[in-house]
């Protein structure tokens, strides 16, 4: 992976390093520093800090790209959290196109968080499988060199937060799918709409936001700032701020939900408060996981080609593996609003 | 693991047999069975078969423990299918356990099919875990016999099948599930139920059909047969079974549904024919995801302890990996019913 820091630090930063050369020049032995680039723990973590800087400070890529498996090849797909439906469309994705080139799948959840721990990833370095794919997290610049010196690619699937150029990345264009589901509810004559998206600190949460803004500035209509929700993905999420919005006075016609399943949390607030769906309120998911089509009613959701991103990701993470140079390393595909059950014109039109 | 068919064949099968003891009995080359041990693709299907017989039949045993990795120790986790939320709470009890033992889970998806495929097989092999786990699919004798020569454990989660004694099982008390939920419609005054199950081959289904029948036969009731219904486990086989068994002039006025993907079937026929659950139709789901208190109505359902499950038969199988021999080797957690909004007396009561 090309590595665009600028390099001010001391050394050759020209990729020529050996394992001898930076064993030599930092004084240690050479199985010490082999130790390192294979995650093993029995090494103070003093020198290792010494090791890893000397690693990235030139550059070094590990060349001998066998698997440390005797057996069939290995990738890591790393969660920030298992959770839902969600979850297993992208798994499908991957393990069909993992399975179809003869690749084991191995899965993590990094447990809520965004930037995996260090114990995760010294157990990925351990493992030495030949390339890994986070969902929904990103990887520090210290982790990411730790990568790149053993030679193990890795592939992003959406972004949670501003990835450096050169991190190879597969997402779906939120802006467009939040502009197509605001066009839809505008269009519909909803001249009050709010928004329940991610956690603000994840990207395509605010690009979502974005696009729905961008709805009211073409139909010339301002945005309440007080109609802008952020919660996580998750059905609570959705009900939490679901019993708040619909609870007030001047409440919304119409919710933009972050996912199907905060959706669903909607959709129970508004019937825990005798609100009928789409007759008094109108709501709008995202992702169209298989669910949204079979509860009552049937959501209005935008459909995230979540098996296509998955697989997108995969190809490229084992062209990477292969030593080919993807055709693209930055892919976003298309969303599509689908209209089913849960939208119609506001009250009182 | 314990092998306690009768063995009528020639040979040893006292487990002294060397690798180089069969190697010279059957003519090959010691390499020649070290590749059939690891799952390697180069040896002849007809030599490979003779060193399998051999291996079965002088009860070998793999004595060297080591993994093949020179990373942490994995675990191969195999589905017959990949749907729902439901996979999800197994794979998340899976992975939590394994990860406190510093264990990577390997996913893999069998396509559908109860029983694996032969490449799968070799896969695992060549991969060398120190356990697997099969979520709703059983060995053949023979491949029991492979993961046996290797010294790979293996551990089923639910059952399948008949499995043959001495296979570890983790499952849940499928019985007493169907007879709680068939006892708590009976109780609110219905006497026409309906049962839609999973397919009659798989062992499970049959225990809830059972305990469906017991219910009845406590009550006193007959048990129309044109009501029992087997299906798959999603979402469209509650839906195809809820359109036929609603649309009759004698129709059920409760049907118990084999998962909660299911009863979301049935809930969709239920509403596409005018029917409101649960004034004129009680549904009791199974399994209690996340997703059935959210709904609306929300489910009333028969909890199966899946993470606990799944948790459970990771700690088992790490007990056998590590040599020890688990306190129990057929486990059975208890089920409980939920009741929620999706039950009540039948109508014109």
């Amino acid at each position: 992976m090309p590595n665009s820091r600028p390099r001010s630090r001391a050394g050759t930063p020209n990729g020529t390093a050996t394992i001898s050369s930076i064993a030599a020049e930092i004084g240690v032995s050479v199985p010490t520093v082999s130790k390192v680039l294979n995650g093993r723990a029995d090494v103070a973590p003093e020198t290792r800090a010494r090791i890893e800087e000397a690693l990235t400070r030139h550059q070094y890529k590990r060349r001998n790209r066998g698997p440390a498996t005797i057996g069939p090849p290995l990738i890591d797909l790393a969660f920030h959290e298992l959770d839902s439906a969600w979850s297993i469309e992208i798994i499908r994705g991957v393990e069909t196109a993992a399975a179809g080139d003869g690749v084991g799948v191995v899965l993590s959840e990094l447990g809520g968080k965004h930037r995996p721990q260090q114990d995760w990833l010294d157990a990925v370095l351990a493992r030495r499988p030949i390339g890994v794919i986070l969902v929904l997290s990103s990887l520090g610049q210290e982790q990411q060199d730790q990568l790149e010196s053993r030679s193990i690619p890795f592939v992003v699937v959406d972004t949670a937060g501003d990835l450096p150029a050169g991190v190879p990345t597969v997402g779906s264009n939120n802006w467009a799918g939040g502009l197509a589901a605001t066009r839809h509810l505008i269009g519909l004559g909803h001249r009050r709409l709010a928004v329940i998206s991610g956690p603000s600190d994840v990207l395509c949460s605010r690009a979502r936001i974005d696009g729905f803004r961008s709805a009211h500035d073409e139909a010339g209509m301002a945005v309440d700032a007080s109609l802008i929700r952020h919660g996580d993905f998750y059905v609570d999420g959705g009900y939490q701020h679901g019993r708040k919005l619909l609870a007030r006075p001047d409440r919304p016609t119409a919710v933009f939900a972050g996912s199907d399943m905060q959706a669903l949390g909607v959709l129970r607030a508004a019937r825990e408060l005798g609100l009928e769906v789409p007759r008094d309120l109108s709501i709008v998911g995202y992702d169209d996981l298989p669910l949204s089509g079979w509860i009552g009613p049937a959501l209005t959701t935008v459909h995230q080609p979540l098996q296509d991103m998955a697989t997108t990701a995969t190809r490229m993470l084992l062209d990477l593996a292969h030593g080919d140079t993807p055709a693209l390393r930055r892919v976003e595909l298309a969303t599509e609003l689908v209209v089913r059950e849960s939208t119609a014109p506001p009250p009182g039109t």
